[in-house]
């Protein structure tokens, strides 16, 4: 992964307002293993080992980014360590990390600040402790057993919040990623489908995503005929057929930022009109692209998640369709492919401008087909910026 | 991901091994999320996503594996589902997952045979649940949330013995790995590297693992110069010279399962006599090569883990770079890149026919150089069957 597009000094500010954050809710400290919150907190991009790396990061006190030896010059590297904003300790391959992580926490537990605070209270003695939302069992086990008084808690809390609202270099990456994913798009829906398997297209995908200018391929669903009502498809051997729906979802990354798109397709073969689509399948699309574009309207700040959610599924359970609409309407993205905002059910979250989303109706008739449309929004001070940019109607092609 | 190289009774196997294995570890059930556990279990390659997918698998009752509505045609299509051998429980966007687990643990803790088991004691009312090792905390805490009577240990207490000792498919789709992992090596060592960007190497990398035979390409370490003595250098601008070292440490996968290679090579440029290997690097390689050599030799049965890293590690440290051998000889490989068993000291336990790991001793001169030899080593009966032959020398090219 490449970085760069970020300014160093960002996360000077990442740190220092995730730090001021922490007394909210009542923590000690953050414990940040390998993931999108330490490459957003400090750049460091690590690999998911099972050796432990993690920022420990007291809310009182500079936080120290644990590393185990060999990967010294690689978190060296990172911009929140050139900038030094944190500081490092390393961990030979024989010794106990978590030891190290106790030990960093006790010296910041032993400073009068701490103990006297505000933290001391139902959190026992050493306070709580947050923990990055994918951190692994066997650390957060490990953590629990050498830390027995502390009580744990998501980072996200804290965290999640401040990733959610993307500044304007962020919004510039994802739309970048967006724009690759569109041509990809038109490329795969001009091209020949009918006698392909869906891996094939598949291979395509994955290719193209990164010719396009991603650096690299994410996913790649291609659910083709009946495959097209099972929303996470896996593309397999199915052989795609003239006369028939192929749904396409797919996203790539630059510098860690997501694209992520759905567009339907119907494939007619050569002859264009024994092909054409099925009038119930042209009435569920309408219906579809209706709530899509409706929901997509909505979007503006303080309207609140489980409403844009509720304006797709209107318009879908108006028509019929509500039992097939069977997924959330939308869910954020930035350095992960699902991160806050969800819009779903139940969110009574207000968008803010620059929260960054897909809105991506489906509408799903098991063993016939299916069909969805997605599109990553960024919420903007008067209204939705939506970055994808390909055709949202059903593309009709004859894919030979 | 492909599969079909595991037969599917394979599966019925594997869930009836790991179940019969409860009991020694006092747990009264398995909870096992999205990743290598769950694929080696059911052959279910689940996308790893925010909700909650869940193989809830009691000690003496058929598991059921819980996943959101939208995901049930994947996993429908999973061995372990058409065969039969577990059920499935799907839950909605708007539902709680963690008490539909619980739900299911406590069907199985209102059987009389559980309340009245050796399940009961230290373990509390519900006893020992064992998650996976990679489950995610926001996972983790939500089901300790929704389970305060339980203690939580790791799965892999019980699945890693039964995973680290590898059936004939597995060794073969290790072997095939491991060839392509070759012919992509000897590929890049024959190609142009002089003038060209560590980067773009690894770009190159990325697309013949795949040509090679690879489903897909995992990592792609190109450490050129100084940057070879960073084991785990992400491979970045520095545009390879004439004259110096390149390590490639690289790996793909098929049908999951891993390679993992390193060569070192001695880029001369054109002009072979000038940028020949500087003397103290053939030495330090002629040292590295020994030692990943005799290690290699000494794999047999009932030989301890630690003994092959003592192996590999007398020799370098005989010879004077003891300190430049920063990390362990070797880790386990199958489904994970890393996982049991894991060659270092410390590790008492024995090898057993089956059991594939690499063997990857190193040299690391801070700021100047360094070298890593790596192989993907089964144990036989009697003695290693090596996987990988590429050649194993200082590979010694013009890269023009």
């Amino acid at each position: 992964m490449t970085t760069g597009s970020i300014p160093a000094s960002r996360y000077a500010d990442r740190l220092q307002r995730a730090q001021e954050a922490l007394p909210a809710q009542d923590a000690s400290a953050m414990l940040v293993g390998v993931g999108a919150e330490l490459l957003w907190l400090t750049g460091y991009d690590a690999m998911p080992l099972e050796r432990l790396t993690m920022l420990v990061f007291p809310a009182q006190r500079r936080a120290t980014l644990v590393v185990p030896r060999l990967e010294l010059a690689s978190a060296q590297a990172s911009p929140a360590v050139t900038g030094e904003l944190v500081d490092v300790a390393t961990w030979e391959e024989t010794e106990d990390p978590f030891a190290r992580v106790a030990q960093l926490l006790g010296e910041s537990r032993s400073r009068p600040e701490i103990q006297m605070g505000a933290l001391g209270g139902a959190w026992g003695r050493l306070g709580g402790l947050l923990v990055s939302d994918r951190l692994w069992a066997t650390f957060l086990l490990r953590l629990q057993s050498a830390l027995p008084d502390a009580a744990f808690g998501l980072a996200s809390s804290v965290l999640s919040p401040l990733r959610a609202t993307k500044d304007a270099e962020e919004v510039q990456l994802l739309r970048r990623a967006a724009h690759a994913a569109d041509r990809t798009i038109t490329a795969i829906a001009g091209g020949r489908l009918v006698g392909r398997s869906e891996a094939d297209v598949a291979r395509e995908i994955r290719e193209r995503l990164v010719t396009e200018g991603h650096e690299e391929a994410a996913f790649w669903i291609v659910a083709s005929g009946p495959n097209s009502a099972s929303p996470h498809h896996h593309a397999g051997d199915r052989v795609i057929c003239a006369g028939e729906p192929v749904v396409l979802d797919i996203g790539g990354r630059i510098e860690g930022y997501g694209s992520d798109i759905t567009r339907t397709l119907w494939v007619t073969g050569d002859d264009a009109e024994a092909g054409r689509p099925d009038p119930e399948y042209r009435r569920l699309y309408d219906v579809l692209q209706r709530s899509q574009a409706a929901a997509t309207a909505a979007v503006r700040p303080d309207v609140a998640c489980e409403e844009i959610d509720a304006v797709a599924r209107r318009i879908i359970t108006d028509d019929g369709f509500g039992s097939n609409f069977i997924h959330r309407t939308g869910h954020g993205i930035g350095l992960e492919g699902h991160e806050d905002p969800y819009l779903v059910a139940g969110n009574e979250e207000r968008l803010r401008p620059g929260h960054a989303f897909s809105v991506e109706p489906g509408i799903y008739l098991d063993g016939r087909f299916g069909a969805r449309i997605e599109d990553i929004v960024v919420c903007g001070p008067d209204g939705p910026d939506i970055l994808n940019q390909a055709d949202r109607d059903l593309l009709v092609v004859r894919g030979t």
